[in-house]
């Protein structure tokens, strides 16, 4: 067994890295700089959408779709859109007023590099973007209000931004569970779940496997959330590429402030099997998905 | 005509008030608080949104849409799609990395009444909103694309966002009439030409009216930005409810800082002449998009 899983870990380190150069080409001719956009946000957008990324929700969308039968072709504006989504995300968490990051993906941030008022628009208007590839890739126009349906879910004031307004209110709170767990769904997990189903909707797939490839992005965004909490502790700024060791300071919601890092990685663990057991029904197919799921929590060991 | 002009303006703002009292009370339904959003984000987001406002947005919404033959209530989450981005983007404008405005709508700004990073993610939310509430809410499965790329459109970094960047960037610059009109078109007129286009479009409209009542938005929205910069130098935070004056501080490209007072009103008027001589086509059923005009200049007298 331990042979067989160090195995899939490299292998899904190299699946990983190869579609992200794919993708990366993709992303790069999707938001190439036009002449009715000021330079100065192209820019900014380019910068902070095509940064070194390891484009998981990205992979999510496209693994999800081929899944169920769909073409692979289908999935790419989804993975954009998602993308773009995660990308606003760390432009708007990294500004003073929030996290106040100086390093993302190793590089400056994006209001380091542009100033705080282009980089709030850059994040602004990647969310429109990620509406409005999906509005004008997606081929079939049917799938156009369940997929934007899913995404403003994910992303909005119930999914992403509400578990980053219980993260910036929780600071202020002393740790406790049900709102670590609170924040880590919304935060983290409800924009993962949205990769997973909109890659799902993206392939045709009936009902039950949406639901069932929503509830495994579900558990693989606990698993990823606590792991990027442990990682926080322990390792350094320059393996990350972010600062480190701030959360503490700042005093988040996180499970290693609730429980402990050996419940923490537990609590990891058993998300992954969770996400992992939920993929049964897809069998040998699902296997990348199984591989990525182990690969998240053992970036902290 | 005197008379009858006075008349007509008397005319539409009753109706403006009228119309705002029926969106308000949709709006206020649409952004109902839920258990599943953090108290104090949908406490900003419902703020921002519904302080009193003259909704001239989402009337353009539903007036296209019935002057087209469209039903009144296939108009509705269009308007409050628009509206809840008009929303975002005085939220935004608001922070003091952009205009740093204490006031708005007669209100302290969302920033002064919840704090920087709130007030930035009420705006995030305001974004995802708009796209959820198209997805959610139009009837016509078929509209939802062609209106989401509307709104994108009109919004996104070659519609207003650009605007906005272009917008800080020429404060660094000399005043020139050709960048004003860069900026009017995108900050300002691109919305309320994608209010226009997508109420067009839910009254199921054919290409070439939706594109006749894109060029009145268009027309409307810079004669309006023209009206409001010449308001901003006359009249007193008092009247506006928001702070004036700032503009020349901050040295905003302006129609008044390019060509002066009286040829900046010449400008409006001949703006709003153009808007209603597209109208020509659609007779006397577009009365009030003709009235709206007249008004939208009338402020700056």
């Amino acid at each position: 067994m331990g042979g067989s899983f160090i195995m899939t870990q490299v292998d899904i380190q190299d699946r990983l890295k190869a579609f992200a150069v794919e993708f990366d080409r993709y992303l790069d001719r999707v938001l190439a700089a036009r002449d009715d956009i000021p330079g100065e946000l192209s820019e900014a957008v380019r910068y902070a959408a095509l940064a070194p990324g390891k484009r998981i929700r990205p992979f999510l969308a496209v693994s999800c779709c081929t899944l169920v039968g769909g073409k692979r072709d289908d999935a790419w504006p989804v993975a954009a859109a998602v993308e773009c989504i995660h990308s606003f995300s760390l432009v708007h968490d990294d500004l003073p007023a929030m996290d106040n990051d100086d390093l993302r993906r190793g590089q400056p941030t994006c209001h380091k590099k542009f100033g705080e008022a282009i980089a709030i628009l850059a994040g602004d208007a990647l969310v429109v973007l990620a509406f409005e590839l999906l509005a004008r890739d997606v081929r079939n126009p049917r799938q156009m209000g369940p997929l934007a349906c899913e995404l403003a879910r994910g992303t909005g004031w119930s999914g992403m931004i509400g578990g980053q307004v219980a993260d910036i209110l929780g600071e202020s709170q002393p740790p406790a569970i049900e709102q670590a767990t609170y924040i880590h769904e919304r935060k983290t997990a409800s924009l993962i779940a949205a990769a997973c189903r909109m890659g799902a909707l993206a392939g045709e797939a009936p009902a039950d496997s949406v639901d069932r490839l929503g509830e495994y992005g579900i558990s693989l965004g606990k698993a990823f959330q606590i792991a990027d909490d442990l990682l926080d502790l322990s390792a350094t700024t320059d393996v990350m590429g972010k600062d480190t060791g701030k959360d503490a300071g700042a005093h988040k919601q996180s499970y290693p402030a609730c429980v402990g890092v050996e419940q923490s990685r537990l609590a990891a663990q058993a998300a992954v099997d969770k996400a992992i057991m939920t993929l049964e029904p897809f069998g040998e197919t699902a296997a990348d998905l199984r591989s990525l799921a182990r690969f998240v929590v053992s970036r902290s060991y």
